[in-house]
């Protein structure tokens, strides 16, 4: 009720220019807590009003609206962020501008390959609507049915197939973009090769909706593989698998499409809570089933680097599945040879690779069943990822005895999810309230001696906007302020966001 | 004399900070010509100096102490640059920045495959240097053995790899960069993913150096190719090469490394003037021999898009030559069931693969033997290009009758190389001079039409700046001097280019 007096002005210029059913005031009975609250539910904020707009123009004149009335937008796809991007802020002074409406695929060229869609398209619609065609828009990652391309786009989100095609900023041919004033900057050409000015588009991908809202995106579309095949591999240590990477981009070059690490503990844990679909590893971790009796097995190890990881290798190729199969059967003899796997599944069905992929897209379900754990989202170079385990992991059980580190991720990027389980016999909310800065601390400064990133593909949002001014160069934070205030001087876009 | 006179006390102050040697005035005896004018001879510029530093730091002291007396700085590589970005205007108020000292190739990590570069290193040295650890650089252009890889990520430079492995952009994992203020931001981690803030690195690539001065550089390898074979073909028209690229995409995917197109009178024109290197495509010209007698044979009729162009098409494999082979010989069968080629040749040696090239490399040389045509590097989607040839070759002969399109390029990318001749009998210097920018306009205008770029490749520089003004949104030229002005408030870096 405070919030209708106070924004009475704002809400009826607003209902007025967007219409009555594109704006909605949270009320008892309808809280819309889904649009102001996180995925992982760690922020819950409030808003004037959640604003739903059903066109680029509509989007334009509610940020003019905002921007008169000194009103902060917080852009909302599938409200999916991991690091608190996506939800309003306690002070009850912005709107969240949801673009669900938004939601259609404008139009296909196969000869370009190339498509136009609307923001608030969701990322596995995206993919049906390519694969309708006949062909792949790339991008995969767990939330694809409820994360939007906006979103995904905004966020510069990653994902499994990163190795091949890269991340959706290398997807992305153009946008259309509501700025801060409202005025509507658009560039949805579909040209591959463009060098006619400053690259605002990249500027505004992974911007998290700070310096623009991205409302229509122009996406490179990729021919379909012919076929595709899996291998589960058991490598003898971190080490090995990095120089199985190595091997397999020569083998394979750009037929190989994804390359995932699990060190053996999130393997276990799946084994423990989702059996049925950690199945397809247990010819591959004898000798590391996890004893049950005992909190932390003997997977928690100081010498994570040293240990059997299991890695999951995609292929895919224009040739028939047959010759795929026979490239990959002669890279794992090579590697064999070498000794950088001691154990290896191949997919020979649609129903065995889906298998393999399974038991990795369940480890985030695994360790939540297992508890509350202080994740990390972090980059090395990928040469340098057994040196980086073999620094942080000892560093944090010298600080928690007993901790440990559940680590799996994409070893093809350099990009792992490196999660701290409280030592046993802790609570691990406790353990999060009292101890999350302290382990951050710790990895983040491995993180930065080892030349890597805290933030590799989940970006910085709420959740780390502190830790990213203390580890990125003063430098780069001048110019992120200096870049923000030249395009958004009154901060209506996402305030209080990504930039330190 | 005048200025060493005026500028005494700034030629002093960077001699103290960068040594003698490093700062060179240009005399009568040494005009320094080669750092004041362009490649192309177009622009000839004054300097107060020519400054070679050694260090990212002593280009930190140049811009401060530059900064300080108001004096505007031209960064350059190998100033290859063919728009004039790289070269002083004539107020005799600037300074040459040339990076050609600072050419070490700093580390190469196969594991990561990632190289440290400094940015004065010649591209083809940085393609060596990789090639030294059996690894590839793969951007590739006309100028590499004397342009520099920082004038190529300043310019986000093209080429001929462009389908496979995109543009400098998309070869650049970090970049260290000094700053308007004379501070150095540096980012040099050969991370794959980094989502930890705006992208600064993108932003600097294609600058064309006047946001900062790329010092130093990460840049992403790749394992080199087993096998690579090229494909001279002719099509019947334009619109069955765009069918062709779309067919080799299927069935090649990443292994379709390059298409090049041309249209028959490039490639007439390489057999007047280079008979030696345009050989090779004699048995694909039939009825398209250049009758010397006239200077406009028919292929310059405005039925350019209906007409045959040769396209070549570059494949390249981990896998071996004859598996390699077999794919191509089997999209070439299908493409010519389709009626998309009426006319092949496929390498089988080395020396056959590079004579196919060395034509198509050939042309810039032919038409400058022919003598001196409006150049335009444009860019359309690949499913227009035939649209807009016959959209804009009839618009361009309807205002300047007998006028002559020379066209070819990078179809797979959708750029166009698409230059005008005089007609005949008209001194092409003084066509030139009277006409430049209605051809422009005329083409610049159907560029529009069809969702295009006026610059692909080349940027914009001085050449195309007020172009750029007229043809791209008014939003993208207020973002552009918004950064700008953020950036580089004082604007001294690179002054009065690239910025409408």
């Amino acid at each position: 009720m405070t919030h209708a007096a106070d924004h009475g002005p704002l809400l009826d210029a607003l209902r007025q220019a967007l219409g009555e059913a594109a704006v909605r005031c949270p009320t008892a009975a309808e809280p819309l807590l889904a649009h102001l609250q996180d995925w992982r539910q760690r922020y819950r904020g409030q808003a004037i009003a959640v604003v739903f707009p059903s066109c680029t123009d509509d989007i334009a004149r509610a940020v003019q609206l905002c921007a008169d009335h000194g009103i902060g937008i917080v852009p909302q796809g599938g409200n999916t962020s991991l690091v608190g991007g996506s939800v309003p802020d306690d002070s009850g002074n912005q709107i969240v501008l949801s673009l669900q409406r938004m939601n259609r695929v404008l139009g296909i060229d196969p000869l370009n390959l190339s498509m136009t869609v609307e923001a608030g398209c969701l990322l596995a619609s995206v993919q049906a609507a390519a694969d309708a065609h006949g062909l792949l828009f790339p991008l995969s990652l767990a939330s694809e049915g409820s994360c939007t391309i906006g979103g995904v786009l905004a966020t510069n989100a990653g994902g499994t197939q990163v190795l091949r095609y890269g991340m959706a900023r290398d997807l992305c041919l153009g946008l259309e973009v509501v700025t801060a004033q409202g005025e509507v900057w658009r560039n949805l050409k579909g040209l591959r090769k463009d060098n006619s000015g400053y690259d605002l588009r990249d500027l505004v991908i992974g911007s998290e909706g700070t310096l623009g809202i991205v409302t229509t995106a122009s996406l490179k579309l990729f021919p379909k593989p012919r076929s595709r095949v899996a291998s589960l591999l058991r490598c003898p240590s971190a080490g090995a698998a990095v120089r199985l990477l190595q091997l397999a981009r020569v083998s394979l070059d750009a037929e190989l499409t994804g390359l995932e690490a699990m060190h053996t503990c999130p393997v276990a844990l799946t084994q423990r809570h989702l059996p049925a679909l950690a199945a397809v590893a247990a010819p591959l971790m004898a000798g590391h089933v996890l004893d049950t009796s005992r909190p932390h097995d003997r997977a928690s190890t100081e010498d994570m680097a040293d240990e059997a990881w299991l890695v999951l290798l995609d292929a895919a190729s224009p040739r028939d599945e047959t010759a795929l199969s026979d490239t990959v059967s002669s890279l794992l003899s090579q590697a064999q040879a070498k000794g950088l796997i001691e154990g290896a599944l191949v997919s020979h069905s649609e129903a065995q690779y889906r298998a393999m992929w399974a038991l990795r897209e369940a480890i985030p379900m695994a360790e939540k069943l297992e508890g509350l754990m202080v994740k990390h989202d972090v980059g090395v170079p990928s040469s340098r990822i057994p040196d980086f385990l073999r620094a942080t992991v000892p560093a944090l059980q010298a600080a928690f005895p007993g901790c440990r580190v559940v680590c799996f991720g994409h070893l093809g990027d350099g990009n792992l999810h490196f999660n701290v389980q409280a030592p046993p016999g802790l609570d691990p909310m406790a353990f999060m309230a009292a101890h999350e800065d302290a382990v951050n601390a710790i990895t983040y400064a491995q993180v930065q001696a080892f030349g890597g990133t805290i933030a590799a593909e989940h970006g910085i949002g709420r959740l780390k906007r502190e830790a990213l001014g203390s580890h990125q160069s003063p430098v780069a934070t001048q110019w992120m302020r200096a870049l923000k205030n030249a395009l958004d001087p009154q901060h209506t876009l996402n305030p209080r966001r990504l930039v330190p």
